[in-house]
């Protein structure tokens, strides 16, 4: 994969080629009251959720809140106003069927269902304006003569397409190939909300694959993932109004067409094993094909890993089969050559119908109208010419349609037009590439990667349940903690040392050394997800040996100073796990008075 | 060091408080004849240099151009269309001392060397209007509703000093400290020229380092660097319009004076260091003192490290002082303690003039000035409270000027007002922070670092003489280099496995397996700035042993795959260079038809 990194800022010819100037668009109302904005389709989902909510309530169905779900509080709150009123059994059906393809609206479906279903915002007791699309770039301006408007890039995908012809080059012309863009987007949300999840400006992971559209879209690597199960929520399933799922292997769902091709089914799995390999809670994780009308502008099919989050499912990764729309534009725009040569080892003998004009006698015949008729002869399909060439061949003249002159058609007599069946040999392909776009929401993922992993530790004796943050070795920001037993001076080199030796073996660390009791010290850094730590006590000051804690079960193991950086360098590269850290080296307990384990 | 990730987008109020949208410009003129934008500081410099040229070109001066410097050719070129005009001896020295401080000019002053010099725009012929100070933010709109304006950020600090009481608690209130952030700052620049010099999308490394003012900012870590050798350009040099330089080591610079602190001194040491880990040439560095009119409004003091280019001294590196500056202005408009807190180990016992005032009768006898003359009475000093202690013993009252009332003072009676010494115990201080920052411009040190590494090796037998970018392994984008000797079908699993072993070491490599000679192949690498080569020929096949090629020397060595991989991560991680890999390894000689060594 080539990486790359382009502009945030980019001219608006830019997007207005891509179709974003256009359409890259949410729907808004408008409160006539108290000019709140609304997202449309937001608003009828929180109208219609919270309707349903109150018909459990009336029904005296219990809302079930997750056990494990960080927000419970809050939402209990949230369904303590909702008005208990209970609905008929065919409204319920309706509002469920809503829900599941709320995102397949526009926004002209979006105004009928909010007055339809009377919706109010409840702020003010008003039905919302009509909605109107709301562009989400942020447009500046470039330059100091203030002519040159220019956008913020809302995905980082453009940049790679424009790089296109570079790239190619850079591959040496060979396909299949990727690029790949870490960097910040920019999309003016109406209104951001839940934390990391809707943000304005956001940190994408984009990579662009381009492949041949001829062929199936095979990829080389498919067999190596095709075992891979993903969770599956197909296009026709939410149309009729269900979010039922399938668990289905990725080698089946492409042999079935669930999924449409290898290449896209390829690149599923890969999201899927990275979201499992960072830490994602696997039940909490659904692939969900988009419904027609949602679709990006650009997309001829697409899929979301979706997270389970407090706030429900939300897109995390998207992978795109945008086909050959970007490259298209672009090139037609600019005039950039946008495109793949490809020598063929065998070259391809093309049989057909070709025309010759006597273009001299065109002029002096069709005066005016010659070019117009030379077009339209020139488009003609093969089918056409070789029913043309019989007429031609049976009547000696032909008759045929033409835009834009007098008569709408003009007669061509044998004089002016051969037409026959000839053969072509062609030693290379021009093609356009298809993209397939694997695009990650890095806060999305974040974000859910936290509530997945917190969980609080049972209390024991009468202490506070405390919060641990079980993020893996491979995503914790910090690695190591050392904790000195005490303030005492005759730790302090070993701290700078074993600082010293991390550092240089790539590891994050962090030192607490403050007076907190040694216990407290470790349960607030278990809240920071710090997967391990150093303990260094006065039998560490005696014979150069220290504990190393893991922070899920809090169990320690003590050995020397070589044998604990070794077993960390292993835990943190993924070779082993803490299992095998406890077989091999000394169970240590003592020092610390640990809260019960996970 | 703490690093964070802060948003560019930045609403207005933060960089109003900053002082960005007033006072972060450069001066811009107009030609009044085809409107073209001027930068005016570079008007000027451009003007005068070629009349320099100019004047060299008439007094049959050869202008030398540096062996090595890529942008040859351009230069000559412009040479050419300079018109050999000689001058006085007298404005040269001018000239020459103008161009000196040029960085220290305002608008006015600039306008003034304009009409005064008769610069005219060469494009034109007609002199530019007077210098405007133009805004070099971009602004936009947060949200739909059009009325919330922001900025994209000129610099990545303002987010790190609005987040200060987040990072000083994060860092368990201790200090000093440092946070660090890498990310896209936006500045937009008049006219963007010289590739990644000056362009109005960059990114920047900038670190804040947060130190206590009192006791002259001394760094715990000085004494580690105090012997690294800088070249300095001081202010008063530049102000006396010249530009030598002196070679000394901080730690006599700090002491002398010529740079003010310890931490100042221990930032612009590290700088150093790292320039030259990264592979500039130590021939091409200086640090230049600003002076004063150039200093950033924020700054106290700063040295850029410069680094010199094809487009003369470039400023790659700034190190500035900025004081508390920052958190001072944000704390006053936010009213957010950003401070610290200093429990002090001994309390400190202040002795001090104390008053009591009787303000129930100082409504009836003030009336409506009883407010104004007790805040007078307030903010009296020490000195005056002990003189007016004096008084008020001697005559039994005292008189005060008081700002906006009637008679301009008050007389205060001994029974409305008691003034003591007395002994008070301060157990915390309250300070702000001063701040430290280097800020990198990477793009500007990338360029740098291509000029300065970037040479051709010399022909023999006729061949074109080839680029070469030597680029040190531990920049270098791609470390290693994997070249079969032809598309023979055995050599692929060897290439497999080699990339899959260097990936697995966190070490990147490409494969060059097109059908160019391996000559050529390594030739084009070379140019690429790839350091190492390992060739998998037909005795790979046999004994399983490769080569390993140096970029530099373009000598090869020959050992079994393990021993190749170890020399290659060794050379990456910087611990050994190859000559110790020249004298552990078996030295091969053949395969590839050479260009002779650099």
């Amino acid at each position: 994969m080539l990486e790359l990194d382009c502009t945030a800022l980019t001219p608006a010819e830019v997007l207005q080629t891509s179709g974003h100037v256009e359409k890259f668009a949410d729907w808004m109302c408008k409160d006539p009251k108290n000019g709140d904005i609304l997202r449309a389709d937001h608003f009828v989902e929180d109208i219609l959720e919270s309707r349903l909510r109150g018909d459990k309530e009336a029904r005296g169905v219990k809302i079930v809140e997750e056990e494990e779900d960080p927000s419970k509080k809050k939402k209990k709150k949230k369904t303590k106003g909702i008005e208990a009123v209970k609905l008929d059994d065919a409204v319920v059906q309706e509002y469920e069927e809503i829900l599941a393809k709320i995102d397949n609206y526009n926004g002209e479906e979006l105004g009928q269902l909010i007055k339809k279903y009377e919706m109010k915002n409840p702020e003010t007791g008003m039905e919302p304006s009509a909605p109107v699309a709301f562009n989400l770039m942020f447009q500046t301006t470039i330059g100091p003569s203030s002519n040159t408007p220019g956008y913020l890039r809302p995905e980082t995908a453009q940049g790679q397409f424009l790089n296109f012809a570079k790239l190619l080059e850079y591959n040496q012309q060979q396909m299949p190939f990727a690029s790949a863009s870490i960097g910040k987007s920019y999309r003016n949300e109406i209104s951001p909300r839940g934390g990391l999840l809707r943000v304005r400006e956001f940190l994408m992971a984009e990579i662009e694959h381009f492949v041949d559209p001829e062929g199936g879209k095979k990829h080389d690597r498919f067999n190596d993932v095709k075992d891979v199960e993903l969770v599956l929520l197909n296009r026709h399933t939410q149309l009729a109004g269900k979010t039922d799922v399938e668990k289905m292997a990725i080698g089946k769902a492409v042999e079935n067409g669930t999924v449409d091709n290898e290449t896209l089914g390829y690149f599923l799995a890969r999201i899927q094993l990275f979201l499992a390999k960072i830490g994602v809670d696997q039940s909490k994780v659904r692939f969900r094909q988009h419904m027609a009308n949602e679709m990006a502008h650009y997309a001829a099919d697409c899929w979301d890993a979706e997270l389970h989050t407090s706030s429900g499912w939300v897109e995390c990764v998207g992978c795109a089969d945008r086909s050959a729309y970007d490259l298209s534009v672009h090139a037609k725009k600019t005039g950039a050559p946008l495109m793949v040569r490809q020598r063929l080892d065998t070259p391809i003998t093309i049989e057909e119908w070709q025309i010759d004009l006597d273009k001299k006698k065109f002029g002096p015949k069709f005066k005016k109208d010659g070019k117009a008729v030379e077009a339209a002869i020139e488009a003609l399909s093969q089918e056409k010419r070789e029913s043309f060439a019989k007429e031609l061949k049976d009547n000696g003249k032909i008759v045929i349609e033409v835009d834009g002159i007098a008569d709408g058609k003009a007669e061509v007599g044998a004089d002016l037009i051969k037409i026959e069946l000839r053969t072509r040999v062609e030693n290379t392909r021009e093609y356009t590439p298809n993209v397939i776009e694997p695009s990650f929401g890095i806060g999305r993922i974040l974000y859910a990667l936290m509530e997945h992993n917190y969980w609080t530790r049972g209390s024991e004796g009468g202490d506070e349940a405390r919060g641990v943050l079980s993020f893996p070795p491979i995503v914790a920001p910090t690695k190591v903690l050392l904790v000195p037993l005490s303030s005492h001076e005759s730790f302090k080199p070993f701290l700078k040392q074993i600082s010293y030796k991390l550092r240089s073996m790539g590891v994050s660390s962090r030192v607490d050394d403050s007076s907190a009791s040694i216990g407290k010290r470790y349960s607030r850094n278990d809240e920071l997800g710090t997967p391990l730590g150093i303990t260094v006590d006065f039998q560490s000051v005696n014979d150069s040996t220290f504990t190393l804690r893991d922070r899920d079960s809090t169990k320690q193991v003590r050995a020397s100073q070589e044998k604990i950086l070794a077993a960390i360098k292993e835990l943190v590269d993924g070779t082993k796990v803490w299992a095998d850290i406890e077989k091999e080296l000394p169970i240590f307990e003592g020092q610390e008075a640990e809260l019960p384990a996970r």
